[in-house]
């Protein structure tokens, strides 16, 4: 087997994982004033890239923040990281900061740091699917929840406690409507239909790609409020993300979720949610 | 003149700046996990370092982060950097997060990046300490307000707004009680009594300077919830903060607070303040 040398693309190079340095008065650093997005290939090829780009454009714009490179230099620059890094499949991390800050407060929108990285992709055990998983209820709010920032305090604060628990992730909340997962899309299902959040959330990629998979199998799909209450009352609940994709939830804390089985609607998205992947390439 | 090659504390070494690198792949970053805090030198010496490495620590804690170097070691890099760096007053910041991590969500508290820069000191214009200044009321709570996290978006969203209004600052406040200001503590002053926040805010070391000198003047101190319309309807209010000791607020918004002037406690407490600083080494 040859061995690979980890590389990376910072600020317009591809160089090796070992020689890329960051400054110390990067202000993503310093004030945590960044921006990210991360998308999985299938079959190694990155998959909803045009998705994952126009998102990091968002993200970026909410913050000030601009992307120094086209979508067709971006994709350029994933396709040498790949064939370089030797994944069998990978996530592919884009960041972008404002770049340094010499006093640790000011900085320029026109000299950002971006940088995008990539890892194995790792999958959840198939018993997640099969028997499907927990989520613990923490009422916050993301900062900016339009915007996917690199503010994950409250998700690796609590990281032992959703460990211990059992759980996959933390279901954000207000104290009376249930927002997002920490690190993924949330929605319910009742009587048949689907329901979402409508807004204060991140938009998600693989979420808005399930959602229009229900509507062509004639689901009715609600963007709304969704009280906290009827999570806990919900048929089903499940959540979407690009890593894990259609992941049926079927505990919020110590409380199950319908009869506690992964339910018939759920399993209808994940079937085609992994028919589109299978179709992909 | 000599020329200065700024230097930096970065894992145990002195080094130059230009030659000092963190990795893309830093917690700190990726997830923006990481805390700090921030001293001034007088006469070109730390002051308040036991309080601000006391209140580091305790920053760290509540990340679950550990600061890995004594108080002692600590002192002798800054008073190396202090040296070297040449101010005429200096800013001192100490940054400690996660470390690196491979995969951009896991992370050993064992291996942490830490390091240290200094700036050199920008006072406020005089003007501001004769007239008072201007905060803007802004609702939103610090999402861990014990620790003094990287995590400053709102302060840098609303940076370009704070600037074009004349503010300093902004002031946060949860809809019915004020906590603080996003970069300093705020007091408010009421028939000759002070009152401030008693929790959800961070601990301020210039703060509980001030408000052991007021009590040593036989000022009363109320700590406790103050209501937001108790701030709008103050004789007086001040803010504190490392950089900029003790300042007047005459405006919220585009109220004035009292009469618009600064007012006697104040005028009083900043005295008091400037006398330890000229009273120190």
């Amino acid at each position: 087997m040859s061995s690979v040398v980890p590389h990376l693309f910072l600020n317009g190079r591809i160089v090796p994982a070992s020689e890329a340095a960051i400054s110390p008065f990067d202000i993503g650093l310093l004030r945590g004033y960044a921006v990210f997005d991360l998308l999985r290939t299938v079959n190694g090829r990155p998959f909803l890239l045009a998705e994952h780009l126009r998102r990091l454009r968002n993200s970026a714009d909410a913050l000030g923040l601009k992307v120094p490179y086209s979508d067709s230099e971006i994709a350029s620059a994933i396709d040498e990281l790949l064939a370089r890094n030797g994944h069998t499949e990978a996530t592919v991390r884009l960041v972008l900061t404002g770049g340094e800050s010499p006093d640790g407060l000011s900085f320029s929108a026109d000299t950002p740091t971006f940088y995008i990285l990539t890892h194995e992709m790792r999958l959840l055990p198939a018993s997640v699917y099969e028997s499907g998983g927990k989520l613990l209820t923490k009422r916050h709010r993301r900062e900016v929840p339009e915007a996917k920032t690199t503010n994950y305090l409250t998700m690796l604060r609590y990281h032992d406690q959703i460990v211990d628990a059992g759980a996959l992730d933390l279901l954000y909340h207000d104290g009376s409507h249930v927002a997002e997962a920490a690190s993924a899309s949330f929605y319910v299902v009742k009587d048949g239909a689907i329901f979402a959040p409508g807004d204060g959330v991140l938009w998600g990629t693989v979420g808005s790609l399930v959602l229009q998979l229900a509507a062509e199998n004639g689901r009715e799909v609600v963007l709304g409020e969704v009280a906290l209450e009827d999570a806990f009352g919900a048929d089903e609940a499940f959540l979407t993300s690009t890593t894990r994709g259609v992941v049926p939830i079927v505990r919020l804390d110590d409380s199950k979720i319908g009869d506690g089985a992964v339910g018939p609607v759920t399993r209808e998205l994940m079937e085609a949610y992994e028919r589109v992947l299978r179709d992909t390439l």
